[in-house]
């Protein structure tokens, strides 16, 4: 038996389209990326032949797909909702780039339904429809002329998906080292900056310059639990007041 | 006076296109990514109504694309060609996947013209065609449909370039932290092991694995020169014999 990969967990959701050539095109480009739950909230038009005759070989998504009346019918049972904006929203919604909201989404469905929402060709998602996700997702594209044709978004978006996905097999295999939690990295950070102080390196008087570049260093590697415990057991051992 | 942009010198070559909705989508495609460069090699209708529809706001690009009788007039001189392939061909070319070509490319690109091809809808490139290319692409797809729309290839490709852009502008910029040279990170491997071994930390009789997992982490983060300098400052603070 084949275990469920994480994109059937992925819903593409495509909010009042109006061109059925850009559903049809959806449709093939989930496809050649393995995704295949497409769900529609008030097509315009659909089915329609446009919509077949871009699909393509991927007819059969067409013919799966999910209508809807309402957007909560797309979402209700999915546990993590991104929407896809193309310009900054002054929205209390934390936005991640494509390459992030992938990574996201597919550690996501790997247990439970999510859900990638695309608005209207015209203007995109409403307010009202993006505040029933959790995080925004930008593309990025030339601040001169960002306006991706639908499908393409889709498109990109589902490239993404699937290299998310061997990104995540790569990072979850059982043998993968665990990452220190922020408070042992901070109990790490602590301990360090007490013995540069007890060494005579760092004087507490002066700016914490030296203790900046040290966390700065640190956060670039994120630092594993063992590590931690290495590291602090160094710090213990060179815990010795200079004999002067 | 604006910088040169690397994108500036990335062609994109389409040949023998039959359907003129692709070209427009995939001017659309490149505008959307900042690529302007469009050659056409012997399409089937060119200009056409149709292909400016799908352009939408980027009819520019096709009014300035170059079209060719044949592909050599497109990369004659460009100092690295690519071919992107959708199945993995019987010739001696090295095959790299989307974002390693993006990275060749654009790296390539801050120099001298370069090229990226796409063949026909139906049959893409011929072996021919490959033979004048320096490296084929494959864009990672789903093994059971991997037929992509010709303009949303290459939405995935302007996609990838940009993101290679912003990864090389990210490790070119003039104000980034100089790395430390490998000796001065050995010279400060050296340096750690040897305060491991003073402070009592390390038995130099027990396997190493210490070591190992402590060159693991700083190999991870690349360390700067002003970090070795300061990681090295404090290894000479710390080093005081223990007393007993």
């Amino acid at each position: 038996m084949n275990p469920v990969s994480p994109l059937d967990n992925v819903r593409i959701v495509l909010s009042h389209t109006s061109h059925p050539g850009n559903i049809g095109a959806t449709a093939r480009a989930m496809k050649t990326m393995g995704l295949s739950k497409l769900y529609l909230v008030n097509p315009k038009r659909f089915p329609d032949s446009e919509a077949d005759a871009r699909a393509s070989n991927a007819r059969d998504i067409l013919g799966s797909a999910q209508v809807c009346t309402h957007l909560d019918e797309a979402v209700r049972d999915t546990h993590l909702a991104a929407a896809l904006t193309a310009r900054p929203r002054d929205l209390p919604h934390p936005t991640l780039s494509a390459r992030q909201a992938a990574m996201a989404l597919v550690r996501q469905a790997r247990q439970q339904p999510v859900a990638l929402l695309f608005g209207r060709e015209s203007a995109g998602l409403t307010a009202s429809e993006i505040s029933q996700c959790q995080l925004t997702v930008q593309i990025p594209a030339n601040p001169a002329y960002s306006s991706l044709n639908l499908a393409a978004a889709v498109q990109i978006m589902a490239y993404e998906l699937r290299m998310a996905l061997d990104e995540s097999v790569m990072h979850s295999a059982a043998r993968l080292p665990e990452l220190a939690s922020l408070h042992e990295v901070e109990g790490f950070h602590r301990h360090l900056e007490q013995i540069m102080i007890t060494s005579g390196f760092l004087d507490p008087k002066q700016p914490k310059r030296l203790m900046r570049r040290m966390r700065r260093l640190f956060a670039r590697t994120r630092l594993e639990k063992e590590e931690v415990n290495i590291l602090r057991g160094l710090l213990s051992a060179v815990d010795v007041r200079k004999p002067d």
